[in-house]
């Protein structure tokens, strides 16, 4: 394993040369760390002394079920997670989990349930849902400017439900919970696709469930994991499908079906790379300094760069910035591309630019931005 | 690129050295062809000249998106599927489709289906169905010695029903059918799981649903191809999980949420491999003669080794057989493990042996297979 890379020229203008990786801030599928690729890349001919590659070898194999368990064993010491809650691995992205929850979490046709609208995921979480249960709005985001999550404390919540739904990042907008809306002493459901690993949680034990797609800290997309309390899901589901039902996932260990191998050894991989960098606390101080240090320079660039988010509620993964001349947005894109800085470009759904800047990317990455984005205000000037 | 492996010696008891990979007969998890994982490992750590690894790109890149329109016109191309036919790429494996395929192509709750039993994965997915639909039974396996498909002239198929479902290949219990069981007319829906892409499909247009795992023929684990003729979709399917709807897969071509990327591009490559190779008359005539060589070996072995499915209906791609003597079972295993010859083990619901022999297998691991098992009889008796 050769864990340097090359890295492109610093100064803009420079498109890297073969072989050379750039500074890729997409927003999921992202970033690896070039020690991960690298071992990825042996292990995809030859896993240990196999003989197979890890992408050929059985699901059902000694060697891939150790695997399995050891990513179980990490991601529970990471978030401290509490024994009361299943850890599930499952193919697919988050958005089946949007479905999956009301599902197994409420009562379908009748529950009812309460969601917290703070940007695109929420909204879509919640429309979702609402095709099987009942959900009321506990909360709207603060569409002023700045944009804001509203108090906890003021939230909407008069009905007995069974979960408060929220999006503790939502990497469209750029807003992210500072701390879980511990509300009344509901159990919470949270989307974590776009932070889970980037911070450790203060209380597991206020979740009855949390869910995130792999693709953004916890490596490629094609798998979801999922923590449930046990006790928390409802009784038969008779009627529906098996493999929606989290209980069956819990009883065959996350092999309902032949799981996607690969993608779960991408998992472990990024696993021990957050335990191997110190676990979630340190990240979390880094990924705290690689955002104050891209804000700043969007709030010093005199409006030339904009965020509408109030700053105790922006995102640490997703930094969502436009141009004071969005006609210059393209050329700005083109610009950073050749200066080896990738996929800054906005939702399709939102346009403008967004970085995301997950676990895997280092602050000189960041840095190197900033600096592009001060050149570039300097030379379009 | 370099497509040149180093083979382990055909001698039994020789262990693969360092960097060597094995003759890999795993059911799927399945061998790939060495030139396509030489060609992954470089495109992990950079795509083209796009400065990003393969997994780090976004699934809404124009290349990427290009690629995944390749890959389906590969996929009509290699199986003449004609217009009438959507193609769909799914994250997950096989079996949420026994669940699918009656919810779209029925009346969830009281839609008339037909099954035919001919092993494992058609227990299984009527099992699955009928939680959703009425399923009769159309025909079941003749589980005399040898075990054999009773002729579909023969099946019983008094009611009118949606579709008559039944698995191309039985992996676990080594059962193909020779060609499609066509049957008064009645729409076919096929799990091909184990063979598609194994041989052309004689006229696809008799099939109003194929769908397969990808893990076989098609790269790795953590995808499902659906071809689904577009007028056979049932209508609504109100009050259900709109991600549960082949309809609107086929509205946002394969993209109602984040794709499975790095198993998309597996199967591009797998794809754009089978072109290179001929196409699909030419795969099927080396798994004829592949298989052909294998069932010799076992049948001229005087009771030996041991297959008791009759030659018509004998699987070209998964070989199941026993010793007679069963107790060697584990000793012979861990013979042929020594030979450089893995993942030969029988289903674990059913033991034994079994041999799977896919594309990517070459005739040259199927002889060392051959000659290794007339080594070990000779050596053993």
């Amino acid at each position: 394993m050769n864990p340097k890379a090359v890295r492109p020229d610093p100064l803009p203008g420079r498109v890297p040369g073969p072989g050379e990786r750039s500074w890729n801030f997409g927003p999921g599928p992202a970033y690896l760390p070039d020690e991960v690729v690298r071992e990825a890349q042996e292990a995809l001919w030859r896993f240990g002394e196999t003989g197979m590659g890890v992408a050929e070898i059985s699901h059902r194999d000694p060697l891939f079920l150790e695997l399995v368990e050891g990513l179980e064993a990490r991601v529970r010491r990471l978030l401290a997670l509490p024994a009361s809650h299943a850890v599930l691995f499952m193919a697919g992205g988050a958005r089946p989990h949007f479905s999956l929850v009301p599902l197994n979490l409420s009562k379908p046709r009748r529950g009812r349930t309460a969601y917290a609208l703070t940007g695109y995921w929420s909204r879509l979480a919640r429309s979702d849902a609402a095709v099987l249960v009942q959900t009321e709005v506990a909360a709207e985001i603060l569409e002023g400017d700045p944009v804001a999550i509203p108090d906890p404390a003021r939230w909407n919540l008069r009905e007995p439900v069974d979960y408060l739904y929220y999006t503790d990042n939502e990497s469209i907008d750029g807003v992210e919970f500072g701390s879980p809306p511990v509300v009344g002493g509901l159990p919470l459901v949270a989307d974590m696709t776009a932070n889970l690993f980037s911070r450790p949680i203060p209380d597991p034990d206020v979740f009855d469930l949390i869910f995130a797609g792999a693709q953004k800290n916890l490596g490629i997309t094609g798998l979801a994991i999922v923590m449930v309390r046990k006790e928390a899901l409802a009784g038969s589901l008779e009627g529906w499908p098996r493999y929606l039902q989290y209980r069956d996932w819990i009883a065959c260990r996350s092999m309902v079906n032949t799981p996607p191998t690969f993608n779960l050894y991408m998992a472990d991989l990024m696993a021990r790379w957050m335990e191997k960098e110190g676990g979630l606390a340190v990240l979390a101080a880094r990924n705290r300094k690689k955002a104050d240090l891209l804000y700043a320079a969007i709030d010093q660039s005199g409006g030339f760069y904009r965020n509408r988010v109030a700053p105790a509620c922006r995102s640490r993964m997703n930094v969502p910035f436009r141009l004071a001349d969005e006609r210059r947005t393209p050329q700005f894109l083109e610009a950073a591309r050749g200066a080896g800085l990738v996929q800054i470009a906005g939702h399709h759904s939102v346009g403008g630019c967004r970085a995301s800047i997950y676990n895997a990317m280092p602050e000189a990455g960041v840095r190197q931005l900033c600096e592009f984005m001060r050149e570039y205000q300097r030379t379009a000037g």
